[in-house]
């Protein structure tokens, strides 16, 4: 029987996972792979923690110096668990350079240095396994490179992170406003302290400009993604989405429009009846359009220490049975896509405007917006006992940029309370 | 470069979707895969049709006997197109001899004959993919074996039979009966003159055998998954099952329970929010529990012409590129399943009672359950103006068995207008 002898780095949330996932599930591995899983040497800032769990891998050493794992000759696959882009970086840097395998969920590192790492794969003829990077525990990224390998993508959309799904979750099915919502995300661990990587959108563009990368077979930079957060939101919008049949999902999308690629993260409105807009709580969906097969959709946890952990041990599996095969090495590096001015398509757009209660103020932003060619297809203005009134308007399509220049004449009117929202209507898909 | 010389049995709705995207994306596969894929040779019964297309492949002969092409030293791999289990076993079976690589979207035959012709394959040291046989375009056998490989199975689900989803779905969209909706389907193309295959669950049958099989790394047998189709739905089941936030889908379904299998084809009603309840028309979908990443879901489209070539193709990449490469067989042969009794799982049930119009009709039906041990959940009795009136009760968790009986008996009460109706409940995924 082969065996596939592992060097673990970092013994976090995700390191202790893979560590219990060995334990329960090698002999299985060996039945059903063929594969000798071999936990060969763990290397952590906290050993105690893992100590005991160590006890059922009697060949295993605690190592406290990571160096000495990436250049043990008698590890093949080292898995980079630390997170972070600098340590990170080393580790695989220096396996990939010892002709290890090299597994990890880092997508900040993957999203920011893959180029020149996967360049490095490849020169020493090894493989970098990053299931684990984007949705967790969603098969997503094999999927990509095999069962959908013979086709063509036109779209992919990702609800990719759970912390703002969770949040924007909890905001319609509870009432809550944002900060409500964060604070409970924050409670529960949903949420960081600092919430930042996640409600400002930067973690979803890590994700979505690996697999936008990935599934159009043409790099896309972080720096290229447009991005816009949730912290805009507010429970007015959620609750006037859900009366217009809409749901707001905080969406990473890379599109092909005719030869240009577009991509952003920005939340949007999704019709509610669509598969997609169910993804509720801390899930994470992707669903695509491809000339052949599409459309289609996989969810599942996009977090979580076992969820992870399953990911990189099914990484381990299959490309330690590739390793020393002679197989060739999976594509990962490609020309760099042209990016499309984003304001250039043509989509529909929820608009609200928090206004003085008084005669002609409809007709003062219809006005603004007609001078701008938006039209309105239809506009819901409640009754309400005081002031402010709040008008909402759903617009036939337009463009970002005049949606942009529209805004910035009607929130300089002296009926405008504060700064008017838009929000994209994405129900073509 | 290496070449993979492919011999196409069939050219009928699948085939000629291969040789579509061959045509379309050799040069991508060139590109993204170091592969070339020579369409060597085509066996087709009406070689009229594929003549002009097959124009783009000057180097690839038609050939009348299949036989020359299974025994082919100049091919690689077989497409198995042709349906059914006779020919089709005699191509896998001679392709498999002859140390050819088989992809084959034959569910029939896989269900049927998948042990023999595994060991098969094993013994000549080549592979089987069989990827297109169970729900078309959706990437989920690659996604058991490899994706969610280091994971252990708890559940799967599958709405795996676009015929019946699409019925079902006509049936409440546009509240219709049972037959005035499989007419429409026949009318469009999803659904066969002779429906039975798939109306009575036979088809979805097949497809979670082989799911079950490979998720579960037991055999379940064909023989041994109970089945019932969608024959004696009603439109008023659906509407009713609406009312109470439910949708009927036929779900094949494989579960552990204990150390036991179950393993069953049926129309069960979902709770209309979870995400698999909208998976509406001729969609296809797959929904799993699993110990470290479930849950999880696949959907796509389970059928057609393109879509299933699309995985067809996957398969020739992905096996293609394994071959000849001492990769480790795949596993596809395992130790029969315990099937389970299934009348010993406890569930809650909706059961319509078409009843006369007259007092004590609800007592002396909910005397029959109570002496079984159902005790009543809930109760729905619309006011009607002229008989029958339609009774719902939705029961606490049940046995199938003390269900079963309970029936038997109630239908026999002179009250009782015509057969009573039981849907199981799945509201616990």
């Amino acid at each position: 029987m082969e065996s596939i002898r592992i060097g673990l780095i970092g013994a976090g949330t995700v390191g202790s996972g893979v560590i219990e996932i060995l334990k329960k599930e090698s002999n299985s591995y060996r039945e059903n792979f063929g594969l000798d899983l071999v936990l060969a040497a763990v290397c952590t800032r906290t050993p105690e923690k893992v100590k005991k769990e160590l006890q059922n891998f009697p060949s295993c050493k605690i190592e406290p110096d990571y160096q000495k794992i990436v250049k043990d000759p008698a590890i093949d696959v080292v898995l980079e668990l630390v997170g972070g882009t600098d340590v990170a970086y080393t580790i695989v840097n220096n396996a990939l350079k010892n002709g290890k395998t090299v597994i990890t969920a880092n997508k900040a590192l993957i999203s920011q240095k893959g180029e020149e790492l996967f360049a490095l794969a490849e020169a020493n003829r090894v493989e970098i396994g990053i299931e684990a990077s984007v949705a967790g525990a969603i098969p997503v990224i094999r999927s990509i490179k095999t069962g959908l390998g013979s086709d063509s993508f036109l779209s992919l959309y990702g609800i990719l992170n759970g912390t703002t799904n969770f949040i924007l979750s909890k905001m319609e099915l509870e009432h809550l406003d944002y900060s409500e919502a964060l604070k409970i995300a924050q409670e529960l661990g949903f949420a960081e302290k600092d919430p930042t990587f996640d409600v400002e959108g930067i973690d979803t563009a890590h994700k979505i400009s690996i697999l936008g990368s990935l599934a159009f077979s043409q790099k896309i930079p972080l720096q290229s993604v447009q991005i816009e957060g949730i912290t805009k939101i507010s429970g007015l919008d959620i609750q006037f989405a859900g009366e217009l049949g809409y749901r707001i999902k905080l969406l990473g999308l890379v599109r092909k429009i005719a030869d240009k690629i577009e991509a952003r993260v920005q939340p949007v409105m999704i019709p509610v009846k669509h598969p997609f807009a169910n993804i509720m709580d801390e899930m994470n969906a992707v669903y695509y359009q491809t000339v052949y097969a599409g459309p289609g959709m996989f969810v599942g946890k996009g977090a979580g220490s076992l969820p992870t952990a399953s990911s990189i041990v099914s990484d381990i599996l299959y490309y330690g049975s590739r390793r020393n095969k002679g197989m060739i090495s999976e594509k990962n590096l490609f020309p760099e896509a042209v990016i499309s001015e984003a304001n250039g398509a043509l989509v529909r757009y929820y608009l609200r405007f928090t206004t003085v209660d008084q005669p002609g103020v409809l007709s003062e932003i219809s006005k603004v917006l007609g001078d701008h060619g938006i039209s309105i297809s239809s506009v819901r203005q409640n009754e309400v006992e005081k002031e402010p009134v709040e008008v909402v308007v759903i617009t036939h399509p337009a463009t970002e940029e005049n949606i942009k220049k529209s805004l910035k004449i009607i929130d300089g009117l002296s009926l405008i309370r504060h700064a008017s929202v838009a929000i994209r209507l994405e129900d073509k898909f």
